[in-house]
Parts: structure tokens; sequence; C-alpha cells
């Protein structure tokens, strides 16, 4: 039995991912946070049969995740947390040129060191955990090797953080590989989401299900890896985007 | 003639930098700025036939920077300026573990918002001007691909944050190429300064030279690459280190 814990669940893929986790038999709890309760949560919580618990959480304040990390301590009572899923993050758009962006300092907080501090927080749960994985959730976009293929993609500040989010994770997975750690990122796709829009390659339960496959099949051997998901279908597609569950490069 | 604008000179690579691109016949004009004019940028200036020109600028100042800018432009006078070198950065150390880096903010700021601060101020200047190139001082300590060379290496602030400048680098060149723009991300080797320390492989000289090589070589067809400098004898060196003149992975 193990336990997860991820940020960013009030909706899109964190919200799914919840309840997807929270619906398999072999997982007992699924710490599901956010920084407030919406509907969405409360429903995913109150259909759980208690297995997801809810924990307030803004990524960006050291308190709030230090608070976070002390209730989810007295929950697990002595025992560790197994998976720390890395998922809130942002993807603002900067419509009119790269020299007019503006938000680059704020989206880095969000996105590189919400991640940074929320892992440093969990380490002590999750070197008692069995499974030590931390999952980021990068995406594609974050490929330097790969930004001609998203040129047209007016979103410079998620593509230069991303890419950072991709150099912390190498760093903890270089940090930590001694003591058994898997740190992985992973791009989950181009899904159906408030963040992706209705143009998206796939549908949100796709991609979730993409995303739990990587979770689950990633180990030791895979520390310090970026990973894209798989979908049948998608191996070879046209375009940017092909879901192999093969690694990306940097 | 040609002219120059370098970051970070008040000592180091830019300060040696600004005097080799002084001594150089068919380069007019070098603005040599830093936050303060030191003793050592008041001799570069007064040394050098009045081709240095000392601009003041912090480069966490969005007013500094919109000045400095100003002030450039009014010394061109309605020429513009060829070739912008963002060289100031630094490189903080993370003694106790990278659980305790608490400086990511800080230093993405310098390194990163920073030089995209500055070019954004400078292409009016820089798309006026005949050679259209920007070259951004990195790391190959930023190269993702390389980080378990240097994992030795406690700094994680500075590989994060020059991961991330790679990206802007990569971005400014897809944004700009059609305007026959030259962005190259740069690694000047592990240089003898004040912040590569007195155990670094190559002297100030080496280091520079190889750099002005590179700023020099590259044009068009490089936009968007990431450059080792090249220094005789260092091509297939042991150790994380070889200085061949050729791409860096990402």
């Amino acid at each position: 039995m193990s336990t997860y814990f991820v940020t960013g669940s009030s909706r899109g893929i964190g919200l799914a991912l919840a309840g997807l986790l929270a619906s398999k038999p072999d997982i007992s709890k699924v710490f599901a946070s956010a920084r407030s309760e919406t509907d969405s949560v409360k429903k995913l919580v109150s259909e759980s049969n208690g297995k997801v618990t809810f924990v307030k959480l803004d990524v960006t304040s050291a308190d709030s995740i230090k608070e976070a990390a002390s209730q989810v301590g007295k929950a697990l009572d002595g025992t560790g947390l197994d998976v720390l899923i890395n998922n809130a993050g942002v993807m603002p758009f900067t419509p009119n040129g790269l020299e007019t962006m503006n938000d680059l300092d704020e989206v880095f907080k969000i996105n590189v060191t919400s991640v940074h501090n929320t892992t440093a927080a969990f380490l002590p749960l999750l070197k008692k955990g069995n499974l030590k994985k931390v999952i980021n959730v990068s995406t594609t976009l974050g490929s330097i090797a790969k930004a001609q293929d998203f040129a047209v993609m007016p979103a410079p500040a998620y593509k230069i953080t991303k890419a950072a989010l991709n150099m912390l994770t190498v760093q903890y997975a270089l940090s930590f590989a001694k003591e058994g750690f898997t740190f992985v990122a992973l791009t989950p796709g181009w899904i159906k989401t408030d963040l992706g829009g209705s143009h998206a390659d796939l549908s949100i339960e796709q991609g979730v299900n993409g995303v739990y496959d990587v979770v689950v099949r990633v180990n030791k051997e895979d520390n310090g890896k970026f990973f894209n998901i798989h979908v049948p279908g998608w191996e070879n597609a046209d375009g940017p985007n092909q879901y192999d569950g093969k690694e990306v490069s940097w």
C-alpha cells in the first residue's frame, strides 16, 4: 500500500490524477493539495471513501509548505510518504513579443522555486517512504533541443522556467541517488485542461492515465530522466508531439 | 568598425574582455558597464585612447537598464550597437546540501531576468547595428545533459539558472532570426577569476581570447546554439572540460 501527495489538485491534471490514484486498490492515501478546497476537490474527497485528504497549500509560501508537510506527517503517523507529485504550475502568455515578457520572476517562483521548496519540505517524509519517488510535471515546451518545434507558442516564461525545472530535477536526482530516490521530469502531453485549452491533443483521461503509467513504471534506473507519456496510437503522430513513453531530449 | 556593449565589466571576464575588444583595430567603441566605476575600470578607460566608455549599470534594476540604453544611444548618435555581451552573473555556493538552497529566486533575477531585460532594452540599438549579435555568457554547468560531470560542484542555483538562460537565448534566437540576429550562449570555460577561483583550468588571457574568437566567428548560421571556447591543447583534455570550440549539448 502506498501514499501520494499531489500539488495543484483543484483542477486539470492534478484533480484528475488525484481521483485516478484514489481508485487504485494498492494506494492507501492520496493527499490532494491546492490553495483552497474548491467544490471539485470537495467532491473528490467525499467520494473517495476516506482515501483522499485535502491539504491547504499555497506552493509560493514557505510557511504554507511547512504547515502542509506537518499536517501530512501527522496524518501518516510515523510512516513515510511514498510519492510526491509536483504538478502545480502556470503557463501565462506573452502575446506581444518576447521582448515584452514581464512575468519571468513570478513564473519562476511558481514553476521552479515552489517545486524546490515543496520537495525540500517533504524530503524527511519521503526518506521514510518505500517508493521514494518525486515526479515533477514538466513539458516538452521546456526542452531546449525541441524549442524550434514549439516556436509558435507564445509562452516564453513557461518554456524558460520548465527548462530550469528540468535542471532542478536532475540536481535532486544526483543529490539523492544514493539514498534510493527516483526523481523524474515528466511531460503530460497537451491535454484538454484549462491550461491546455480545447484544441489540445488528448482528453484528460488519456493524459492522466499516461501520467499514472509513468509514475508507476519509473524506478531507480530512471532517476534523473525526462519522460514522455505513452498514449497508444500517438507514438508516431505528425506534429511536435509523439506520446511514445520514451525519454525527451533536454 | 564595430561597437560593443559588455555587462559585468568591473572584474573577471568582463573586464579583461572589454580590454581585449578595445585593443582590436576594427572595433571603434566599447561600452564597459558595471554597478560602479571601480579603479580597474577607470584604468581601462584611461588607457583606451577614448575607445572605452564606462556605463553605470545595475542589471537587476529596470530603471538602471533603461538609463544605460539611453546613454549608449546618445553616444552612438543615431548609429547602431553591433554586439551585446551579457556577461554579468553570479555563482553562489550551497555547501550544506541541495535541500538547503535558499537563493534561487535572487540568482534567477541576476542570471536570467537581467539578461532578458538588458537584451530587450538594447534591441532597438542592436536592430540598427550591422552585426546584430547577442552573446550570453553561460556555462557547461548549465548543461542538463552534462550535469553528472559537474555533480560535485555545490552551485545548484547557478546550474539551474544557467539552464534557464540557455532557453532564454534560444527563445530570442527563434524570435529574431528573421531580422538577421545571431543569439548564442557561450561557455567561457573554467577561468582563474574571482568566480572561477585559483584552481581553474585556464588563465584569464586564454579564456578571454577563447571568448573573443567565438564572438567574432559566430554568424547567422549559429543563431540559437551553445558554444564552447577553443583553447589549443585542451580539445581532448581529461575531466569534464574540453575546450574544443564545438557545440555543447543542452
